[in-house]
């Protein structure tokens, strides 16, 4: 685990690549800024718990980066051999004999039928402890103070074109999460409205007050008020984009050439935070209702953004792309005839005459899962992708996908949750096949057929919801109960229970 | 009443002004396109209802735009100078001894307390026929077979910098929407799927199917299913750009120097939809539940869109503007510090140091009411406002406002509506002192108060709203019973009641 550690903190260090031209948070590693030294709380930290990565510590990087699965997962090399047979499709779960994932946390997850050589899905679940960077007040610190905090995290990562992003994603965001809470730690903790302005002066006070606002504007005679919901929303934010801008840097280097999906929850101080970017899905299932806690980013539905983007920059369409979407391909021989259409401002439907640059390649075209921005990819948000180009051409993909998640914060303390509560993380390979509604029925089913207080039942409704989703082998394919085919994607599962996160925080 | 129709048509044909680079609707008027011949079917259909327009015919032009009414108000001259009067604010409603609005609508109005000269909001109520601009098939239209469609309408719009926009978009909007739908009438009728292409070549079919499709894309192996209602939708979108455009081009002959929101309902084919740009809003009440049918459209909610196109076009900002947003002004002594910002992709907040283009004005400031875009607008969608400039500037505000709606549909179809259902459409000067709730309990009050078959019921409904909305002049000012100040703006109201429309249609 150490040297996974350094290794972690050798990525955060390294340098390369031009950074993007966006407002940096101060004193976060990246390739313009001096490098700093090993944080040095890490000695201190609380013992992480086993997170993603290699299974096999005594293996080469190369071969590790090639195929590796959630060391949680604990897996033997003869194990880590059956979890990528795509034949058999064993169901992954931790041991039951080992220690427990937080919370009692469930997971499962398999392979897919054949559509990749390994599983590009991958998966982390740690405790994590930020210490402040130093105090507001400008003081250092002092390390005997115990004011760190600590948050729970669980990251599920759908890998595309190669697995390296959803490996390297899966080792790291949490770590860049840990490094935007560090600004906060102090913050966070005082129950008075976060400081608008901290100070460049050690000792001089944050200031929040606007009595010495001038200007006659009336919208600038009064400031927002913002919360340390929000800020915590924002530290999320720019980990995910300081995730991305990481893997642009370092991509020669690590042959990060593919991208993924990436969902992940932090509890931090009674609240979950649900983070998704990309076509991963998380709900809550509580008291028999279903309560969504992300949305899906796909070219059907950020449409609009991806047509508004390609409208004001049409450089970035290369001449070889149309903003304008149509309900199938145009034909050269309709030249001149009207056909329907849908630009950026548009939800609905109208007649336009077509003209010569209507026959280039929609933006957007295709439904469902046949979607696709550029003719080429699934997903509009996500991490990595940044050597992604058009097939059979120079044009990149990666100015049109957003690293940046949309955050759903849910609190706990709301309401008193009981056992069978619980909030249920998929990659799309669960979603594809199975609607809400049914992971529901099998959350009541599984969980009302086991004891309340047996942790390992979390991790059979996990496993039951990826051999719900996966099927058996029947007629030519991997069939469910109704004979529909069943998803032949990577499939995993977290399943966290809402009921006893009080006793860990 | 002959001249207000000679006038819009002269204004549908009339020219100047470039058009903007967008797709353009066949045969619409235009200033690129041969101006079309006045309307055939004009003498044969229904009588117009009395629209908003001149109360006084013989009045000038000039006079008649610098202060007009909605027609259906029938105001008489000294009528006119009560319903101007600022130290009244009396209640304007149709009177009830004349002939009603269509469905028995009920409307009520009142002048602001004194921000501007007039009252700035407009009114429309009207049945609109639509007869088929040509066969689909290509075949001219034979004018005896009586296929056109009939749709009914409402309009709010609510004036700023003027009343000009207002009054010039409660003249036209719904003759634009005609002129979208003249395209749609036999397609609008025919239950099966609107053909995706037409043909240029009159008698050719047009065509639905796929069979000849090619390419090897997946997403380009199907079509998309377009429905009759998003046809609609469309043409709605398209009639509110055209609008604007036009107000473009006649601005300066008009003297067309503000803007204004629009909020539309139409009516067509068993469906409500309900289309707004601006920060009007409309509700249903039905069986107390209250279902919001539009959204508003301000610097708050519309904070992203704003900021990434000032991201994407930083010559839109000149120099002056930041696209970031910073909790309250900066001050130039906190250069170097660090303040919460959020930028185009974030809803959270986190802390950047402050530079020195940090010290122009945000692009987006203040809260609420007070919410303001480049320190001059508080709303963000509409018509018209082509000449606003940045106070003390010549950078123009234009080309961040949206004349697109958001269009809602509701299908009237698919619950039975009793006599107290109702869609209440409201200006600013309702909402801003009345919640949803309160207007709901107000429908519930008046409306149990009156008998389900007199027809004034929906009139005393827009009166009770109008009026608890202004309050009483108390204190040195209007006053709600709570002692809150009511509103000082204009007010208008319409309540649609959803029980009887079937007659009608």
């Amino acid at each position: 685990m150490l040297n996974r550690v350094r290794s972690a903190v050798a990525h955060l260090v390294s340098s390369g690549g031009a950074p993007p031209p966006r407002p940096k948070s101060p004193d976060l590693p990246n390739s313009t800024s001096a490098p700093p030294a090993a944080p040095p709380q890490a000695p201190r930290s609380p013992p992480a718990r086993a997170g993603s990565g290699s299974a096999a510590p005594a293996r080469t990087v190369e071969a590790r980066a090639s195929f590796c699965r959630p060391t949680f997962l604990q897996l033997s090399p003869g194990g880590l051999r059956r979890a990528d047979d795509h034949a058999g499709r064993a169901v992954q779960s931790p041991p039951d004999t080992g220690r427990r994932l937080p919370w009692s946390t469930g997971y499962a997850e398999v392979i897919n039928s054949g559509k990749s050589r390994h599983n590009e899905d991958q998966a982390c679940c740690e405790v994590v402890y930020v210490e402040g960077r130093r105090s507001v007040s400008g003081a250092p610190r002092e390390p005997s103070r115990g004011q760190g905090l600590c948050f729970y995290y669980w990251g599920l990562f759908d890998g595309h074109a190669g697995g390296r992003a959803a490996e390297m994603a899966s080792r790291l965001l949490h770590r860049h999460i840990r490094e935007q809470l560090k600004d906060l730690v102090e913050i966070l903790q005082d129950p008075s409205p976060p400081p608008l302005c901290l100070p460049s002066t050690p000792g001089a006070p944050g200031s929040s007050d606007s009595s010495h606002l001038v200007g006659p504007q009336s919208c600038w005679s009064s400031q927002k008020e913002v919360t340390h919901e929000s800020l915590v929303v924002g530290a999320i934010e720019n980990a995910f984009q300081f995730m991305d801008e990481q893997m642009a840097r370092e991509r020669r280097g690590h042959q990060v050439e593919g991208g993924c999906c990436a969902l992940v929850v932090v509890y931090l101080l009674g609240k979950v935070y649900v983070a998704n970017a990309g076509d991963s899905r998380a709900i809550i299932v509580r008291n028999g209702e279903i309560i969504p806690m992300s949305r899906e980013f796909t070219p059907e539905t950020e449409r609009q953004r991806l047509q508004m983007l390609g409208f004001l920059k049409p450089e970035l369409l290369g001449g070889e792309f149309t903003h304008l979407e149509f309900p199938r391909r145009v034909q050269p021989k309709e030249l001149g005839q009207r056909m329907l259409y849908r630009d950026q401002n548009m939800t609905g439907w109208a007649y336009k005459k077509i003209e010569l640059e209507d026959l280039r390649f929609p933006l957007v075209c295709g439904e469902g899962k046949k979607a696709r921005m550029m003719a080429t990819i699934g997903v509009t948000r996500g991490l990595g992708d940044h050597n992604l180009r058009v097939c059979s051409s120079t044009l990149p993909i990666k100015p049109f996908l957003s690293s940046f998640p949309e955050v759903r914060v849910y609190d706990l303390t709301q309401y008193e949750h009981c056992p069978d509560d619980v909030l249920v993380l998929g990659t799309d390979g669960l979603w594809d096949v199975t609607s809400d509604c049914e992971v529901a029925a099998t959350v009541d089913r599984v969980l009302s057929a086991c004891e309340p207080n047996d942790p390992s039942r979390y991790t059979a409704l996990a496993q039951a919801l990826v051999l719900g989703a996966r099927g058996t082998p029947r007629d030519r394919g991997w069939r469910l109960p109704n004979n529909k085919l069943g998803s032949g994607d990577d499939i995993s599962v977290f399943v966290i229970p809402l009921g006893g996160p009080g006793s860990y925080s």
